[in-house]
């Protein structure tokens, strides 16, 4: 056995990833979290958060600390603050290599390592992040007080980003591509009420302009195929996520989105003691109290698989 | 359309319902809510509880009444108190049937039913029910204080019994079936750290004994055939559970524990519309968080699927 040896290693630390710790270490297994931060991408989007059962109005970042809190009161998990480049099975232990060269080998895997939003890939969009351009509504949006911007999405993502920019902004263009919404309908109500938006379906967006900061948007009326432009200081895009899984290439199966391919209730990959869960896996909704369930499945039949592998031993 | 039409019924008031419920109840659609009690087995059976995120500790009952309070701040949920004895589908609604001639209509409907505590089937076992055979530790446990007692079953259910009857009982028995105990090590350690458990593996239990009241019990070493008696004053049955899913007969597929098979992710049954979570389903691992996820999953199918059979009208 090598220095480094875990029972499991567990990457990320958003939901999935703390409450597959928690669960671990009940099972008072050695366990190992690597993760670049703490709460995923609910510290750099999410608002008030009213759909985590038990609490009915509770703001990311507190439910966040919460978890965290939980996390480590459990004696038994060492974290780890780093990234994953690499995952590689060797007999019947797995190799996690991070990015600097450190390596620690486990018994299973658990990867919850989330998404990262994902880029509309049109002209003005690199040049202008930070200078309008956001992924993060929570983070960027104060600073556009009184002035119009748009959120690009028409999902939960993007109304509950217009939700919280409600706040601050003047008005808030809500551009989707599609001609239906795909947002919850409590959020949609509440970015009505507000009576700052103006939601524009059929719409692709097709430029980002402006000169030293965003000043304009140019997007393509669907239905008839007209650019049309609207002033605006700031451009939130919130269009979906990308999962960051390719250190698991060659283990794993993927979808198209790049998510991994899963079995029924266990979360397994088609690797034996690799599991995925979360936003990193091809389940198709995607809630704090989803992936929840899933780190605690996924730990449950990690430990299983674990127990199984010792007394093979 | 009739009378009590509603777009979604849930059945069932645990963990997987109420959250279920909570979810539902954000797309702004018309819920009915049919259960017997809130909280499911959490208010006949848990103690503390220490593996749902975002409370390093909380008493079940708390836990439930936040789940309670949280559901019931979402207006667009009705609730009956009532127990289902059918359901049937009618082209593409669903009629549920309550003991006692109510009917509602839905066009979606989750089951999240739970499950009741499996019985023994020995002899003595109903004829002390009330008289120190109990299968709510946390219920009946507080008036053995100072006597010897003893919990069937080594999984998590009791061994949790075992902790929570440690504050009160002289000594507790634990007899598991198996040679090797199910429990979490976590609560295998929190048993033993009480000084007051003798751990009996390989053990079969054939009789409860007594007059008024249970005086013993007799159980099968199976290493050796030999028949045991131990002095208690109350058994406590943890065995498992048995769901409570008979009502759903014809438009589900059961397996051999009588848990509903549900497809992956969305918790849909063989019937289109008719999702089953939480105890009610074949999945492996029952957890108040897992049970949790399941609800959020399969409302948002639920949602879905009546989406587009509004859109087909």
């Amino acid at each position: 056995m090598k220095k480094d040896m875990y029972d499991l290693i567990i990457i990320g630390a958003g939901p999935a990833g703390m409450t597959a710790g928690i669960y671990a270490a009940r099972q008072k297994i050695k366990v190992l979290l690597v993760t670049k931060d703490f709460g995923g991408q609910i510290t750099r989007k999410a608002v008030t958060i009213k759909n985590y059962p038990g609490f009915k109005e509770i703001a990311g970042m507190e439910l966040i600390k919460k978890f965290k809190d939980h996390l480590l009161s459990e004696e038994s998990v060492e974290i780890k603050i780093g990234e994953v480049d690499k995952i590689e099975k060797e007999g019947d232990s797995f190799n996690v290599f991070l990015s600097g060269k450190e390596n620690f080998s486990a018994k299973a895997v658990i990867i919850a390592s989330g998404a990262d939003p994902r880029p509309l890939e049109v002209p003005g969009e690199k040049d202008f992040i930070g200078k309008g351009v956001s992924y993060c509504s929570i983070c960027d949006g104060p600073v556009f007080k009184g002035e119009d911007v748009a959120v690009i999405g028409g999902g939960n993502a993007g109304f509950e980003s217009a939700v919280f920019l409600s706040s601050y902004a003047n008005k808030i263009y809500i551009l989707e591509f599609m001609p239906n919404l795909a947002a919850d309908k409590a959020n949609q109500e509440a970015v009505i009420k507000s009576g700052k938006a103006e939601i524009i379906t059929n719409a692709a967006l097709k430029e980002i302009k402006g000169g030293k900061f965003v000043e304009s948007i140019v997007y393509e009326d669907r239905e008839n195929g007209e650019l049309k432009t609207l002033k605006v200081k700031a451009v939130f895009i919130e269009i979906g996520n990308q999962p960051a899984t390719s250190f698991a290439k060659g283990l794993v199966d993927f979808n198209e989105r790049d998510e991994i391919k899963v079995e029924f209730e266990t979360y397994q990959t088609k690797t034996a003691g690799l599991f995925a869960v979360g936003d990193a896996n091809t389940g198709p909704f995607k809630q704090i109290i989803t992936a929840c369930g899933e780190g605690a499945k996924a730990a449950l039949a990690a430990y299983q698989y674990i127990v199984k592998l010792n007394s093979k031993r």
